[in-house]
């Protein structure tokens, strides 16, 4: 089944680790978010990509969720103690991505070139794609200041309140190579487990995209990342409670209701399913909490299961979510 | 007494650990020699002005010369694997000076800038200036194929035979901030222990910068970096018997003559004394292995002692070194 993959860190890297046992390479296209690339010391870092590869690749620091394990920090702290910021916990094997891929883009490759030749690199042959090769950075809105995620995210550890989040140069991005035909061709979309506002949206604001999914007959799946109010890494609760969205399987399926035809949500939310019901989703409750392969594997066989949809969509009827549009 | 001293690697950067402790920092200016800089994984190394900056800094490798001690090499050896060239031993540790220099650049910063700014994140108040902000390249010419310094050295391992040195770009070069007023306003010009045709020579091959010297009154001391025929650190031995010239005291004297007044030589290469003297050359002999700081601050001294003039230069008689000239 030709599958797409909407991806941001570490949720939906846990849940690749499984697609890809069960999807051909040759099938599956993953979407990468790049909304939270930014530049550090001149270096040009991925996270989400890198999370992915990682994880894909089984060096992943599993207890963090991303970053390479056994890595050790000696360049991080000989740059504080030269009196750089520090606030990013760079390791000094994950820095060898980053400076082949700076490198890389500094030679005149695109960052799909560059995303493509670190994972051969790492021996992966599956067709991980940025959403775009030209920079969208998800800005995160307070009251008092605009930073960007990994500011918002690891230096002010997400204590800003957030009055908005915005999607800067998405409108004007052009999707990478290959991710309309992708979507075009798909039977399968799935929307993983990742931040809606912060991993997905970021993907959804580029037109083309938002567009190709409004067009895809592919049957579009999303699973939700909060589980019982909470989520199990990163900070989409917290945001979506600021930003007024309901943090809850409910408020996930809310936001996706106009681009999804199912969702899957947690035992522990079970009780929210006849809500779900009356949005017009499809609801498959089971355990999305991914501990280690056989979860990935489990949850993304759910994912892949042959389904009907409830409703026929339109492209009138599928629209972005709301707080996705700028 | 004001002092400009010309710099290259390990040699120097052991005699200027002393010549720091003798000379107050507004009166000595350093002139680094860059023309082994190069961009490795896109970063900008400058191999003599790091290995002075650590040296001076205390923490420098002491068993290499260079690099930093207690280092590991984390982003080398996973750059390895990543199937990146790794003959470069870098360290973690000292990725980050690069870093740094690299970001700086970027940024529109000189390298005199940048030097600037790394020397002061190690609390080092030592003028340190490069040669030039404009790159000039050292170039080992084989009879098969030309090669940059650390190509020779490092990844050849100084196994093809040498040919030719030249120095691309040098005669176009402007000399950086400042320098040509240290050297007119200098009373003692020290040409540390460092390799005459690849350390010293790319300096000199700078034209403002060898009018400069030409013209000062400075008395003008150089340090044989040979001993006994051969070299503490480095190729410079290896390099003079493939150009033709004597690797020896003599053949430093020799290659100094016209820019020197004054040269420091070995106690083991006291027999040389009338051979260098013939060449209207004043001779000073003691010990120039530098094993510590006490024997860097006694050759310093001896480099300092005030001395007369056997020669009274004009600027007809002094002239480049011949293998200096392009």
């Amino acid at each position: 089944m030709k599958t797409v993959a909407l991806a941001g860190g570490v949720g939906a890297a846990r849940l690749l680790r499984g697609l890809t046992k069960l999807v051909p390479t040759r099938d599956l296209t993953i979407i990468g978010n790049t909304g939270d690339d930014f530049t550090l010391y001149g270096l040009h870092i991925s996270p989400d990509l890198d999370t992915i590869m990682y994880t894909l690749a089984g060096i992943v620091n599993e207890t963090n969720g991303w970053g390479i394990k056994n890595d050790t920090h000696n360049t991080l702290n000989t740059l504080g103690k030269l009196g750089q910021e520090t606030w990013f916990k760079l390791g000094d094997k994950d820095l060898a991505t980053h400076i082949i891929r700076t490198k890389l883009l500094k030679e005149g490759k695109s960052l799909t070139q560059a995303t493509a030749q670190l994972m051969k690199m790492h021996n992966l042959k599956t067709k991980l794609v940025p959403m775009s090769n030209q920079p969208v950075h998800t800005k995160i809105v307070s009251p008092t200041q605009t930073m960007d995620f990994q500011e918002y995210f690891v230096k002010n550890q997400t204590k800003p309140k957030v009055t908005n989040v915005i999607y800067e140069d998405a409108e004007k991005a052009e999707p990478a190579p290959g991710i309309v035909e992708a979507i075009d061709h798909a039977q399968r979309i799935i929307i993983c487990p990742s931040n809606p506002i912060l991993s997905i949206a970021p993907i959804l604001a580029i037109p083309a995209i938002r567009r190709a999914l409004q067009a895809t007959k592919a049957y579009t799946v999303a699973i939700s990342p909060i589980i019982a109010g909470k989520t199990i890494k990163g900070p989409a609760a917290k945001i979506m409670n600021s930003m007024g969205l309901d943090a809850s399987a409910i408020g996930v399926a809310k936001y996706y209701k106009d681009t999804a035809d199912e969702i899957i949500i947690d035992q522990n939310d079970a009780s929210q399913r006849n809500q779900i019901q009356k949005l017009r989703l499809k609801v498959t409750i089971t355990n999305t909490i991914m501990k280690n392969l056989k979860d990935s594997t489990h949850l993304s066989r759910i994912a892949l299961k042959k389904q009907k949809r409830l409703v026929e969509k339109t492209q009138d009827s599928i629209s972005l979510p709301a707080r996705a549009k700028k």
